[in-house]
């Protein structure tokens, strides 16, 4: 996401401690948001479909959940630390319900279900920190 | 959203207890996107627009935390209760923001906002409810 | 979705033709998007999840289409013509492919692929509408 | 988007030929929609703001379209090619009209500006090639 970093460089209002924290949380949230939705339809398309129906579930919604996160973050100039702050958390919550589903898979030998824990173990690790580096 | 309403009364999986909860949640966050993002845009069709800008970016935010929150409840085959609770709760806080923002240009005369700001009651009074109906 | 219709009553820049057309474009988009979400997951609680894949596929690109689409109708202030045209035509596109697997699916006694199939057929006639109601 | 690209690699269902352009497609949707969003943001953050209202309303847009059409192509198990070709159309003129915008903007020295157009020519030169890589 070059221009994304870019931009960030260049907006008007660049006041907010937050900087790299941020960044690194956008590009988690896409990352993760992008990957649960491949992650999905992988395992629609795996043999035994009703075995990853839960995993495609929390999938759709982390992703869901990434990706409002991720356009919130984006939006630096005026931040509600209390909106803020609660999305983050959900967001966490909602990685580490679909990496936790994930692993589960991944440990059973399917590979696109270990790469998208990685997705969501990142992205809930990013979301912490943002949250950190909020200024109240 | 009538096919909304029938299709939810057609779901195989339809042990929740949330059920009425979560028809009226799920209206709410639908279309309290969907004011929040025309009320962007009519904050944006207004003569001082400087003085709407913290307006546009309170409306954004709660219309892409809403919609994220409206297709949770959407799905409510296997819900995660943390996962959503948390989420439940960034949305409320989302639209009391925007909600009070909205309602401090209404009181001064723009109409608009003051149509978003009870669409943002309405909706974190909904999020709220839901939460309650959860089962953990 | 009382508020959406009110607060477009309330746009400081109403000058375009296609009010009536924007509104009912706006509901039977975000219907269309809330009904294809709640199908997948209720497709994803079928006994034979398999014979499910392709419609849980079609629904949800056909839910991501629909919400794209029903958020720019509902910027009515400064419409890019031809941009606003492809995005309809996209729509109508998505919800004609995701209709008739629901209507396959309904036609064999799945009721909740009925009810998405009449969605999906009214929100396609919507962009219809709405595209031949702007005003080039 | 290291994961993303690594989920692409463990899909099991691989035999689409348009595996590079759908990888260098949903990172342009991606990173535009992000870079949209940031710049909408920055727009809202200039001292004339009302001179950007226009640049805003296009990066929202934009936004919207790009993220949809990055689901899209994120979902490679099984396309419909004719919902999937109009929505690169539709995102390709998204990117078009906003990145004409932006540059207009750019030219007069606003530097965010500037990198979004440059964002939304990468993002519309890639769902033109990736339309073109789509077998009917």
């Amino acid at each position: 996401m070059k221009y994304l970093e870019e931009i960030l460089h260049k907006h008007p209002d660049p006041a907010h401690s937050d900087g790299s924290a941020a960044l690194a949380c956008i590009r988690a949230c896409f990352d993760c948001a992008a990957t649960c939705t491949a992650c999905a339809d992988a395992c629609l398309s795996e043999d035994d479909v009703a075995a990853m129906a839960h995993c495609v579930r929390l999938n759709l919604d982390c992703a869901d959940v990434c990706e409002a996160t991720g356009r919130l973050i984006a939006r630096p100039s005026e931040r509600d630390f209390k909106a803020l702050h609660a999305q983050l958390e959900a967001c966490a919550a909602a990685c580490r319900a679909c990496g936790d589903e994930c692993r589960k898979h991944g440990d059973e030998g399917i590979e696109h279900c270990a790469v998208c824990a990685e997705a969501c173990r990142a992205c809930a690790e990013a979301c912490d920190a943002m949250a950190g580096a909020l200024v109240a």
